[in-house]
């Protein structure tokens, strides 16, 4: 394989089966399964989903969500409303079935003011990872927004909805589950208190980490994963997936091998891979190498890692044992840190030799 | 202002001067001006520099060059060549003056077996900051790559360039000083080395940290910083700008505010601002609140920042007696950790009412 210029390529087999166990998963706990979209944000990808009958999804911008209406009916946008973008909002609630987030009275009053469609509502709810969302004990507080709700013929109150991001952030898979276990109790009491008034209430949790490793769903109505498609180093250091799991990498021409220092110089930089990094065995790390396979990928190289990159440059540390295997206009392959931020900053992917587009 | 999505706003005045200051210095010291076009990766701000009389630049990737080359007719790529982009390589060399970098005896021999037309080469050095180049004191090394050039009709000789990228990570001006004269030292004995059978030789040197600080350019032929042209919170750190002459931020929505934690959540993260972040007297920092001022914006708010980015969310921390102050609805500005990435990741510029494109 020829590489020009960094490539995100992509393993398809892979990608459809960590499609397929996650929506296996939801099956088996009956409970709706509702992809994030952010991480892959592509409307050929999203197909895939769509061949194993998801119909639901979920993004994290109404530009997102105005790119997806083409193929997707039904969307929930998990990020607290931008009143901002309100003519974006009237024209998708137009055409789709549109979720939003709300959390505080302001949006709420500003959407009932001034939708021209119906819209659903979540309340967005903070379940410990307190990045954004209502702390769930101020009851008081979700009642007067409730209120403003009710008052609007254009707001449907769907349920709650929470991210536990917080999992991101674990360190082994005991920590992932003891987080979980929390969000389900917040969201538990939350439905006892509220069963009476709305007996339909729904309850979105699930991020990648707790999907990808709980089985107690216990009073969850949907999950709302999506690094999962790809993975990445982040997750599979968490204990999210295995390494083989992960159905991104990057391949980036050789343009300097510098045998005294052990360092061979890629052409593909910050703004290829992102600035996200990895504390590892060897340090910090930007990426880890794998061996090449024609389009694909083999197995990681120990030892060889992403350690520095710049606006385009990026240096690998190479195995005293392996330096000479290389040469200047060779390629390298990488597995991401972070596949949502790599895959939001390349401009396409390589299946195979087919190119995917995305937004 | 309103501010619908996150919207990076360039104040062309302070751009303006950014340019002018830099180019005056050039002029004082009698050195060629050659700056580096990545940071901003604009025609239009491009132009801002040709109405001054500059009239040579550098990129740092073949896709840049290929981009300026419609407005540009002399393009130095300060970035190992990467043969794997011949086509490209000689398409640019029918069209322009192409300055190219080489520091291994592959590309160079690729280069003279598989040019079309003529291209400058310079022999990038490493002058310490060991990410690439050639270790100056290798003078065999130095010759044999030499003699490849020679043997080539369609290689020219220029000089030799270095990038002292360790300023960087300067603690401090006098750092800074003592990186630069240190730099200014390995030229020279190259120079020197060479100067009998290469008396036309030119060196190329410069970062915006040193040519911001430094006031000696002995036996340096050009300059080549690009960051200056926007400065950003790292460079005013190490010392090479005052928060006065950063000449772009960041306006973004307020979408929730958490009155409990003192946190307001905007629309823009990650993906808007990259990861890039500072050590700062708070902590880490990925951006300081400044007061908005319709289209610009004012000084820094005391104690107000940007704690933290997930992939579109951004949290600021907010001092108490502000947090009133603000509304969901309203905006904040944010001046960037490191504008090269922030510019990249955003796809335009808003030049109070007006839009300017870039690559």
């Amino acid at each position: 394989m020829k590489v020009k210029q960094p490539t995100l390529l992509i393993d398809e087999k892979k990608c459809k089966a960590n499609i397929c166990k996650m929506l296996e998963k939801a099956k088996l706990h009956n409970i709706e399964f509702r992809p994030h979209f952010k991480t892959h944000q592509s409307l050929e990808i999203g197909r895939w989903f769509k061949e194993n009958g998801v119909i639901k999804i979920t993004v994290s911008s109404l530009t997102m969500a105005e790119y997806f209406a083409t193929d997707w009916k039904d969307i929930t946008v998990a990020f607290p409303v931008n009143i901002n973008e309100i003519e974006l909002i009237n024209s998708l609630a137009s055409k789709i079935r549109l979720n939003l987030c709300i959390e505080n009275i302001e949006s709420s009053t500003y959407l009932a003011t001034n939708l021209k469609n119906s819209v659903n509502v979540y309340l967005k709810i903070d379940v410990g990872y307190h990045r954004t969302g209502i702390n769930p004990e101020r009851i008081d507080f979700i009642n007067s927004i409730l209120d403003v709700v009710k008052s609007s013929e254009k707001l449907n109150f769907v349920g709650f909805l929470g991210h536990s991001g917080h999992t991101y952030k674990s360190n082994s898979k005991s920590e992932i589950h003891a987080i979980h276990k929390e969000s389900l109790s917040t969201m538990k009491k939350l439905r006892n208190h509220y069963k009476a008034k709305y007996p339909n209430l729904k309850v979105s949790l699930g991020d990648t980490p707790s999907c990808s490793i709980v089985n107690n769903f216990e009073g969850v109505n949907e999950i709302r994963p999506g690094n999962f498609v790809f993975y990445d180093l982040t997750q599979h250091k968490i204990g999210s997936n295995k390494i083989a799991q992960i159905a991104i990498a990057m391949a980036c021409p050789v343009v300097a091998i510098h045998y005294d220092r052990l360092e061979i110089v890629i052409y593909g930089g910050g703004v290829h891979f992102s600035k996200d990094f990895l504390e590892t065995e060897n340090g910090i790390a930007y990426g880890k190498v794998v061996e090449n396979k024609n389009h694909l990928w083999g197995n990681v190289i120990d030892g060889m890692y992403l350690k520095s990159l710049s606006q385009e440059h990026g240096i690998i540390s190479v195995p005293k044992a392996r330096i000479n295997q290389y040469k200047v206009g060779d390629y390298i392959t990488i597995l991401p840190v972070h596949s949502c931020m790599t895959a939001n900053l390349m401009k396409e992917y390589r299946n195979q030799n087919k190119i995917i587009q995305r937004l």
